[in-house]
C-alpha cells in the first residue's frame, strides 16, 4: 500500500523553504495528478532531504482514521490490557476513542483491582497531564513522593474528579469492588 | 493581596535576556529575601518592560491552586450552568476538576435536555480537541456541516466514546431521559 | 534504503498506549537487535495502526542531519533562488544553516533587487514569526495593509533590526545597491 | 497605570469555561465600556480565580510594544552587556529587535573577545534552539561535551552559519580581531 501526499501539501512545505513544487517533485518520479505516491522509505527520505525536513514532517496529516473529523469507539471495542505492580494485578486498561490524528491524547477506562492498602505502589508520574473521573465505586488516590513520608491520600467517590500535574507519582486503588475510573491524558507538545 | 515572584524565577527570565537579577530588580523596590512582591499593575508592567516580556510571562506559574501537584473537585461542587440553543434548554454543564495550572483543559459533565429531533442545533465547532464518553442513557450525535446536507449522525450508548477534531460543528441530544456525557476539551497551544 | 527505528523509541510510544514492545512489534517481522527496519510505507502504516498514531509520530526524530547536535552551512552553499513580484526580480533567497531537525526554522540571506518605489509589492504575511537584520546598505520596509492606505514605512540602515508578527503583510526594498538582509523565520507549533 | 483588558478577550476566556461575561465581570467593579480596568494584583487575582485560570492567561496579549505588528530597534539601541567566562571577558551581547510579544525569541549581535585557545570555556547549552551567522572575522566554534574528550571544533568564516540543538554545550571565540556573530535563539514552547 502506497502513501499519497497531496500536491497542495507539498506546495505548502516547499513554500516554507522558498521552493516551488517542481523543484521538490522533480526528483520523485511518481506524481499522479493531485497526488504524489510514495511506496518505499528511500523515496520518502529523498523527498524529505530536498525539503530539508524530517520524514515525519512530510507525512504529517496523511492517512487519518477520522470520518468527517470524528472517530467513534464502541464500548469494550478498544485495546484492553491488565497491568501489574508489585507482582499483583493492579489496573485493567481499556482504550476509549483513540485517534491517530491525536497522538498526544490517551483516554482510558480503568478497572481498579487492588483493594489492599499494603499493596499500594505509586507509578513514577508521566509527562502527560491527566484528569480522572470516578465512574463507579469508592477509590483511594495516593500521590506525591513515592516514598511513604510526604505521600498524600484522599478518598474519592462516584462523580468526583481530580487533576494531576505532569510527573506527580500516583496510584488509584479500589476501596469497593468494581470500582472504575476514566483517565484522560494529554501532552501539550 | 500582593503577588510574590521568586527571585529564582526572575533569575531564569533575566538569563534568557542576558541580564542579571540585579539589573532587573533594581527598578523594583520591594524585594523581600527570596521574593519580589508586586502589588500594582504598574509595578508589574515596569518589571515586564525591563525584561522586554509580556506581563503574562512574568506571572507564569505564580499562584497555583494545586496541592502537591493535584486538585480535587467533589461531585456537583464545580460551576454549573444551563445553556440554550434555538430557544430551548439544551445542555446543563457541570465543571469537573478544573485548575488554573491547566487553562488549556476543560472537563465537563453534561446533562442532555433536548430529546426532540427537530430541535437539533449544531454548534460551530471550537478550537479545542474533544473526547466524549457516554455516561448514562442513549445519545444521538450529529456532526459535520451545520447545514443539514452533509451532516452525519450516529447513536451512542453507555460506555461508547467519540473523538472530535477542532472546528467540527456538532451536537449531542438525549434519546432517553437522564442521558449524560463527559466531555474533555483541551487546546494544544 | 531502509529506515531504522530504535526499539527504545517504540517502547516509549507503546507505553503511551499502555502496550508492550512485543504487542507492537509482533506484527512487524524485521526486528534486528536494537532496531526495527522499515522498508515500505505499508509496513510503516501497519506499525502506526497498531499504535493508533500517525506515521509521522512513529518517524519523529529518525534520520537527523546533525553532527553531535550541530549543522554547519558554508557561505553560498545552501539552496538559492530568485523570486519575482509584480513581474520584477524582487529577492534572491539564499538558505543559511537549515536542518531537518528544525523544520519550524527558516534562516535566509536575502539580496534585495527592487529599488523602485512604484514596484513595491507587499506579500500577504506568513504564519511564521520573523526577525530581520540589515546586513548591508539602506533598506525600506513597508508593512501593514497591502492596500496603500493604512500602510506604514520606515528606512532601515546597516545594523538595524525589525521584528514582524505573523500575518503582517510586508516588503523590503533596496534604497542602495547591494543591500542585503538576514531573515529568521520560525513557527511556534 | 492600570491594565486594560478588552471585554471581548474576557468573553473568549469566559466561553472556554462555559461562562458569560456577566458571570465573570460582576465581581470586578471597574468595567468601562469595552474595557475592564485592573489596578491591583488582588483584583487581577480575583478575575483569574473566577475563570479558574492563571493570572498570566488573563493578561495574555495585553500591552504589546508593537506598532501595527512590528517593532524596530536601531543599531546599538538595545541592551548591551559584557559577559565573562573563566575570569575573562568573553562576549559582548547586544540586543537586536526584541519584543514583549515574542518572549520566546532572543536575537543578539555578539562581539567575540577571547582569542586564546587555552581560555575556551563551553557553556552548558540552553533549552532554546539557535542559529548563528558569522558577521565579521574568523570564528572557532567548539561544541559537544564540556569535557575536552568528545569535543568537536570547526573554523567558520564570514557568511557561514550554524544550527545548534537545545542543550548542546558550545563556545565561539575570535581567531581574528573584531569578529562578530549574530545569534538567534527561540524556544518552541
Amino acid at each position: 500500500m502506497s502513501v499519497k501526499i497531496s500536491v497542495s501539501r507539498i506546495e505548502q512545505l516547499a513554500a516554507s523553504r522558498k521552493m516551488s513544487v517542481e523543484e521538490v517533485i522533480s526528483a520523485v518520479s511518481t506524481r499522479r495528478g493531485d497526488y504524489v505516491e510514495i511506496e518505499s522509505t528511500s523515496e520518502l527520505q529523498k523527498l524529505a532531504d530536498i525539503l530539508i525536513m524530517p520524514m515525519s514532517e512530510v507525512l504529517r496529516g496523511v492517512c487519518t482514521d477520522l470520518t468527517d473529523g470524528v472517530k467513534i469507539l464502541r464500548r469494550d471495542e478498544g485495546f484492553c490490557k491488565v497491568s501489574n505492580r508489585g507482582g499483583n494485578e493492579y489496573y485493567t486498561y481499556q482504550h476509549l476513542a483513540t485517534s491517530n490524528s491525536a497522538p498526544e491524547l490517551m483516554a482510558l477506562k480503568v478497572a481498579l483491582h487492588c483493594g489492599c492498602l499494603e499493596n499500594i505502589v505509586l507509578n513514577e508520574g508521566h509527562s502527560s497531564r491527566e484528569v480522572v473521573y470516578i465512574l463507579e465505586g469508592v477509590v483511594r488516590v495516593d500521590w506525591g513522593s513515592s516514598a511513604e513520608a510526604g505521600r498524600r491520600t484522599e478518598v474519592l467517590n462516584k462523580g468526583d474528579s481530580i487533576y494531576l500535574s505532569p510527573n506527580v507519582p500516583h496510584s488509584f486503588i479500589a476501596l469497593e469492588e468494581a470500582s472504575e475510573i476514566l483517565a484522560f491524558n494529554y501532552c501539550l507538545s
